[in-house]
């Protein structure tokens, strides 16, 4: 049988659609490397969060390879493309509540050589991201 | 602002339409209390595991707080009712890959009096059940 493709664009959307039914706007943290095409004036660390709510974005289209949508900085609208496999969190703004994600093997590369991915954190529970790929459930 | 809803429903249809997409058969693991409407002759240790692919069921209906679908044992359809707080796993039947669920609240009193959860488990990575509400991905 073939390999399974990934839960993860799954879980992205499920994330998500809670983010939307609770009136909460959905942020998303991506590692930013030479195939992700977001505005790079706004990379801190190697690392972008972008919201993706209804109302910052249009065209929003959450693959199972990539998320692509339309983002408006400052005057400007830019077209966004990011690889599913960047994505290390998506969660609420509003409470931090939704999920990490593991580096997958791409950017576990990149996290050998200096910055890596900042899961959103519960101050009472941080996050414990070991094994990859891993994640946890924040509530 | 009101307390968030549980993100748990939102992750049990990302992983079923993950299944569904990859040609997988969907199961779910549900402990069983006076609030589950499932064949009790299935009922082993307190849970009971359900097939709840589309040829299997029919009406399947997965809701915020509760599982609903008809399913045919031997020649008897019998509509199930399966809240959402007892489903401990959704993974798929070919190689056990999915997401289990810490027990919550409720099923965490009957964990203290005897039988819990028994989540699918990959040999090679078994997995680590502790706080609650606690899961992993599987893959």
């Amino acid at each position: 049988m073939a390999e399974p493709t990934s839960t993860k664009p799954y879980l992205l959307r499920a994330v998500y659609e809670w983010c939307v039914d609770n009136g909460y706007t959905p942020y998303i943290s991506v590692l930013v490397d030479s195939e992700t095409r977001v505005p790079m004036e706004h990379v801190r660390n190697g690392e972008i969060v972008l919201n993706i709510a209804a109302d910052a974005t249009s065209h929003l289209k959450m693959g199972n390879e990539t998320i692509e949508c339309t983002v408006r900085f400052s005057t400007v609208a830019k077209e966004l493309r990011i690889p599913v496999a960047a994505v290390t969190a998506i969660y609420a703004r509003e409470n931090g509540r939704g999920m990490s994600f593991g580096l997958e093997e791409k950017e576990a590369a990149r996290e050998a050589g200096g910055e890596g991915a900042s899961a959103p954190t519960d101050p009472k529970d941080p996050p414990k991201i070991g094994r990859k790929p891993a994640l946890r459930r924040i509530k």
